[in-house]
């Protein structure tokens, strides 16, 4: 047992959150293991697959787990009011006392969204980089579970023993710092997953994927391996992340004397870095909007992932007191997400900056698919105030983080492994994965295309979907966990479409003589006002279906509520087409 | 005045729905028209600047109007429950005495789908070529307005008056058959207005774009030219209609025995007829899926725009008695829209199509902004099924039919106009546009970027916004036109986010006590079966701002209802940091 820390002697250590945990560094004792024994490797996948969003996959041999990753989704359009989605733990909580540990591949918010809630109901360690924790740590401060969690160091080359399996990371590229890939061994034999990834020649911290461990274990012999597919149509090897500062130098002197904005994605600490290094050697201070970007830059500088010179960055109430040529902002709201600091500017609706013909805008990312339309709109306010905006395409100003074909292909041919099962993406992401595997030599039966809930159970004579495993999404709306499912949301989207109309009936419990009403009150269904006719026309309606229930002395309530509601329902419908919510409230006096 | 059949002998007549207007053919009248005195041209922008659809445009000269195009446009996201936003008619209306007619580009909806609304409230004539008022035609009786609405041919070559202007259409290529764009005269000096156009040298019916008129009317002088900016972000020239065609042909041979499914844009009668053709000459016979493709179909026909030999074209019904290999179906959804044909294929919500491995899906189109996720889920569907299906990219499919940089820049050579407005365009592709102008030569000063609302004058020498007129969104929801205004939709989305909670309670008239309640009842908010407590809380808490009301001698109904409305809203966001709606009703007995 060492100190993890030792290996990487530029970073200071992390602090003492995390404790020294039994991560082992033992390295490169190269040999093949094989399957003596039939039990096989069992692998659950818990999200990630068929969807972009909530990674989580958990792995199983011999009566012992642990889990990779526990990211969220962000909710779909039809998610309404929905905060975020998470996996469902049902089964990783049936199986808690099997589970040795979560290990993380990155800090991205898909791989550790829904980590606070998972420690919640499942407290066992958590793995991963100095980078991935420090991003950790600030979440589960906000749930106020930090003192409670055990967090430990997981540096590249370091093996950690979990349970029967032993697990050893390596290190990738990614659009975040400190990005891992596992080498998994146990008995059964060597399982290879990456999280997110791609090859990077010359990253911004000198720190290339590490191609030569992954050959070394392709040369041991890997049974299976799992890899992320998020760009697997694009055919090509993808833009090395220091191409986009050699855009920033370009396009920093084209702005001249007016003030920049970049947008960026907060975590893309390297990103951050070439601006900066850019704003200073053209003598700009530096100040930034947005809270994710400002709590990511202060976990990096203090972990030393960003080296900012001393003076460079001054807080927002500062920059009155500059020129535009002295200026740049960093701001979050790339993917013009309506509350963001961009969208905010667009819209004249920042309360400390003003966008004007002064301004020179970067958009420094690519729309994720969904997105593309809200981009727009912010792009198009921004144009409107006068400011020149760079956005998607025009220039290099942003590259994927995600491993293109060649690169895919490239790391197929070291690994060569024996299964295949691509991970991270949706189907047709996933079926391309599955193409180029195929290509490069892997037998179209030794591919599976898994689903979530899916089990997959691998040995060296058995590769195949074992079973399903409970597994699906689970909302977070405001404080509550699970409490809004498909009925709730089945309720909100008819509210959506076309409101509701609530009708209330006081009845004399005794006579059912109606004492009071039928009051109609309606809400995001006309504008009222105008509508005075049709109201009364519903009032009468209730009137008459409730007389008609008493005459034929129907006297129970749930029918009289039902009568009411076919009632106004048709009127409604036939008078505008539309089909709100029929509400109808009995009160008995 | 003569028929304006002559000059299209190829085509049968339309038949008598279409009246014989004031339609000219004097031609080639080549005069250098100039403003002698200073009456401005004035052009009022309803529509179309500064969004995608919705285009409509009121030109005036001397107390004479007339109207290009009336389109519609597909609600937003935050415009909930609403079926399709149409142009504010109130300036139309207010001039309703001076509207000489209604001159339409093409017959997309964006151009045409506003139509029934307005000539509900203003009928005048409607000009357009054959196929657009075939379509509008049926748009009018589904309406049931089509008897009493007057509708003129109006083909390439042909002049009308309207009032003081007459007005040349001109042929133009686009996405749809029959498109024309407008060179309008008056006193005043000439304005030439595309609709959507591209440049197709090769275009299916052999009608190439009229570029020698457009350089006959740039010889003669043009004042204004307004022209389509859709593209004017996209650099070169756009591919012909042909190139997809012969992309169809390879993979259509590329299917093999299997069933051949191409998704495409109903309107595009050019797409279908290459469809069909190579169906045709691959021995298969064709099944259409998709109201609105079948009524273009039908439309096409009729009045030979299509050419289908006997036979070819089976029901959904018949393709039970054919094998694979003779099959190939053409549907509507290629916007991956959820209702449509291709949606519920995918979906295995189709009633007549079952998705398998047998089949082989292309869709013939490019997502339009903001539908690539709706699009890429109907995709992961498909191939689910085990169908191949070539989408996006992966070979030429699909064609844009608007004028790329080049295209644009070759029409302003010819035009050559003294003033330009960039139209039909979101911000930033109107910039683009006016950026190609100024290259061009068109000084800056001669540039107008106008918006919705916005009047700009134009004379030889005046150009300048003069002022704003009515103009903007009006709802369609169901069977009300403009019932539904921000005042709803303001509901609609707290609903949509929250849900409701009604709060009903009975008082006494006279005493103000509590007769009966307070009944909570809630929809979208939680699921209440495991929501008990929380719901008694509220009811206890409503209990208690009432009697505090009572007791403090509050006996009005607003003031009692305010205090229960603000109890309950603290509460609920105390224990879920969630607002929903909440609506109290005090019923009197």
């Amino acid at each position: 047992m060492s100190n993890t820390f030792e290996k990487n002697k530029s970073v200071k250590p992390y602090g003492k959150v995390f404790k020294k945990g039994n991560v082992s560094v033992k390295k490169n004792t190269a040999k093949k293991i094989y399957n003596t024994f039939e039990m096989p490797i069992r692998i659950s996948f818990l999200g990630g697959l068929n969807e972009i969003g909530k990674n989580m996959t958990l792995y199983e041999y011999d009566g012992d787990m642990f889990l990779v990753d526990c990211g969220l989704a962000f909710p779909e359009s039809e998610m309404l009011g929905v905060d975020l989605v998470i996996p469902d733990f049902t089964y990783v909580q049936r199986n808690a006392d099997k589970i040795k540990g979560i290990i993380i591949t990155h800090g991205h918010e898909d791989h550790i969204g829904g980590l606070a809630y998972l420690l919640k109901v499942l407290n066992v360690p958590v793995y991963g980089t100095r980078f991935t924790l420090g991003l950790i740590e600030g979440k589960l401060r906000e749930h106020g579970i930090l003192d409670s969690c055990d967090l430990r160091v997981f540096n590249p080359g370091d093996r950690i023993k979990l349970g029967k399996f032993e697990v050893e990371a390596i290190h990738v590229n990614h659009s975040i710092p400190d990005a891992l890939a596992f080498a998994i061994r146990c008995e059964a034999g060597t399982v290879v997953m990456t999280g997110d990834f791609k090859i990077d020649t010359t990253p911004i911290d000198g720190n290339m994927i590490d191609l030569g461990r992954f050959a070394e274990i392709g040369k041991e012999g890997v049974l299976c391996y799992l890899a992320d597919s998020t760009n697997a149509e694009k055919p090509g090897f993808s833009a090395s992340e220091r191409t986009v500062g050699q855009s920033f130098e370009t396009l920093f002197r084209k702005a001249g004397n007016r003030r920049i904005i970049v947008a960026t994605f907060a975590s893309n600490i390297h990103r951050v870095q070439q601006i900066i290094n850019e704003a200073v050697s053209q003598n700009r201070k530096v100040a930034l909007s947005g809270r994710s970007l400002e709590n990511v830059v202060a976990v990096g500088q203090e972990l030393g992932y960003l080296k900012v010179p001393d003076g460079v960055i001054i807080s927002l109430d500062e920059i009155r007191n500059y020129t535009p040529e002295q200026l740049l902002l960093i701001t979050t709201g790339s993917q013009g997400e309506p509350m963001s600091a961009l969208s905010r500017m667009a819209f004249s609706d920042h309360r400390k900056v003003n966008i004007t013909a002064n301004d020179y805008v970067i958009i420094s990312a690519t729309p994720i698919p969904g997105n593309e339309k809200t981009v727009g709109k912010v792009i198009n306010e921004l144009l409107k105030h006068g400011a020149e905006v760079v956005y998607e395409k025009m220039y290099e100003v942003h590259v994927s983080g995600h491993a293109y074909q060649e690169e895919l292909k490239l790391m197929l041919g070291l690994i060569n492994p024996k299964y295949f099962i691509p991970v991270h993406g949706e189907q047709k992401h996933l079926m391309k994965h599955a193409g180029l595997a195929e290509l490069m030599g892997v037998p179209k039966t030794n591919i599976i295309i898994a689903d979530i809930g899916k089990t997959v159970d691998i040995s060296e004579n058995k590769f195949a979907v074992s079973g399903t495993v409970p597994a699906g999404k689970v909302f977070v709306d405001g404080t509550g966990v699970g409490d809004v499912g498909s009925v709730v949301i089945r309720d909100r989207t008819r509210l959506a479409q076309d409101g509701i109309i609530t009708v209330v009936i006081c009845m004399d419990s005794v006579s059912g003589e109606v004492v009071s009403g039928p009051d109609i009150v309606s809400r995001g269904f006309v504008y009222v006002r105008e509508s005075e006719e049709l109201m009364e026309d519903l009032r009468e309606v209730s009137m008459w279906a409730i007389e008609n229930c008493v005459d034929n002395d129907i006297r129970d309530w749930a029918s009289i509520k039902a009568r009411v509601r076919d009632e106004i329902s048709r009127l409604v419908y036939d008078k505008t087409r539309r089909s709100p919510m029929i509400l109808p409230i009995i009160m008995e006096v």
